[in-house]
């Protein structure tokens, strides 16, 4: 068993755009976070894009607005963005309040600054495998670990648990693509799955996409399976002073002893994403010019 | 075993068509058919959607262009169809010359007049399960079968045999959704996978796609799957007039007897996705109001 140490892994990409936008000449690429509300999730997420923003280099802005906005004036403000040069990259920082049509706020985005990869366009584009496509940050950070960790994908099985749009379908759609990561046989298992056990036990590599904490028991895992664990979950924990731990998808204890390689939750996917969102802004500045 | 007639089932949607189109006073919907070169299976095809638009009361235009245009000049030609407001859906007949991109033709035709779905924009729309999406013909034509004739989704494991743009993609995310026909668990199988015959075993449908004459053999499917052939494939035949035969993608021969319901080639979803065409066109125009 090898764990897959995401932190060092975004790590080194951090340095390598930092070592790119310190070559940049006069301006410098710059991300508009637009935060909708105080979810303390939000607030968290949105304040580790700033810093690792701050610390490759690339400019940032924050945008709170408040959580009783109305769809229309979020657009307003996303359509603000979206005319400014100045803006590279606009993120929507989700969830959205439920009176607010996520889709909306995100096909709204300019796929030219759309660097979280969530608008239609981009997604489309990266089902037809085209190379002007943003991919949204949390799939294109587990390419990325497979990638760098050179674990073979071509014929490979990968069982995807969960059809999110924002992980599980994307994560999917990029194994089935052709070269490397790819190649794949991609099977898509979720909540109307019944034999959900059955598809995970015959995964060489699965993904726990499925927001269920340390849903993915031992059983479930092939020996000598990749397992890449994109859970976040809070479960209480009385011995820690915050009164709870985050535990992913996939219950480590049980499943680590099994796989070839596995990614721990914290540490994992979970800083992945935040170094592809950087490497997205970089290169929609690159592209704007 | 139950024979899918595709025909019965697109002539009752022609019919259905053409009532709604009766209906509408004034100017009546309106396709253009753009064909490069003179391919004999794309003159079949566009004369075959010329023929049906006219039973239905949708006008068609025809838009020949010589083998050797330059990808530019294709594009200045569907930008005229895409500006022209008597147009109100445009196809451009697959395949193209090979000097000519195809995705970067489909995806210069507007969204909104793109009844074949093979825009970036309508693909992406269809994986985040927009409403307002023009769902490519083929897989919509499927998705209408197993509507039609109210075969269970949910819960089932729908093989798809082919990772194609066009066909195997758009099908697999189609019964990815929720609702019905959707909720399907979904396994993408393609050239690549090793262990294909497997994987065809476990279908309850199995979508065969992959552009092989006659490659799905009796011992790689289920007994009581339903079988969809999207094959269209000539092979050699002595005995016809022509010199060929059309035959799918599957054995039909050893296959037939251990499905519960099959579609036959020809006559299966081939005549579905003409009427989807039809279908997405007439949409269009509603939707240009």
């Amino acid at each position: 068993m090898e764990l897959i140490n995401g932190n060092e892994i975004a790590q080194n990409i951090i340095e390598e755009l930092t070592l790119q936008v310190a070559k940049i000449d006069g301006v410098k690429p710059c991300v508009v976070f637009i935060r909708v509300g105080e979810d303390p999730a939000s607030i968290s997420y949105v304040r580790k894009k700033e810093k690792t923003a701050t610390a490759i280099g690339i400019k940032s802005r924050l945008k709170i607005l408040p959580e009783n906005i109305s769809q229309e004036q979020l657009l307003v403000e996303v359509e603000k963005e979206n005319l400014d040069p100045s803006v590279h990259g606009i993120l929507v920082q989700a969830p959205l309040p439920s009176h607010i049509e996520e889709k909306i706020i995100f096909n709204n985005v300019s796929s030219k600054k759309d660097v979280d990869g969530f608008n239609a366009l981009n997604l489309g584009k990266l089902c037809q495998e085209q190379d002007d496509a943003f991919i949204s940050c949390t799939p294109a950070g587990i390419l990325e670990l497979i990638k760098r960790k050179k674990i073979p994908t071509e014929g490979k099985h990968v069982v995807v648990l969960g059809r999110s749009l924002i992980v599980g379908k994307p994560a999917g759609m990029l194994f089935l693509r052709k070269g490397f990561p790819g190649n794949a046989t991609v099977t898509f298992c979720h909540s109307r799955t019944p034999d959900l056990k059955s598809h995970a036990q015959r995964a060489d590599i699965l993904i726990a996409a499925i927001g269920k904490p340390q849903f993915v028991s031992g059983d479930m895992v092939k020996q000598g399976a990749t397992v890449i664990d994109v859970g976040i979950n809070r479960i209480e924990d009385s011995s820690k002073k915050s009164g709870f731990r985050l535990v992913g998808d996939v219950n480590f204890e049980q499943v680590a002893s099994k796989t070839q390689f596995i990614t721990p939750v914290p540490g994992g996917v979970g800083p992945m994403t935040v170094a592809m969102l950087m490497g997205n802004t970089l290169e929609a500045f690159k592209r704007s010019k």
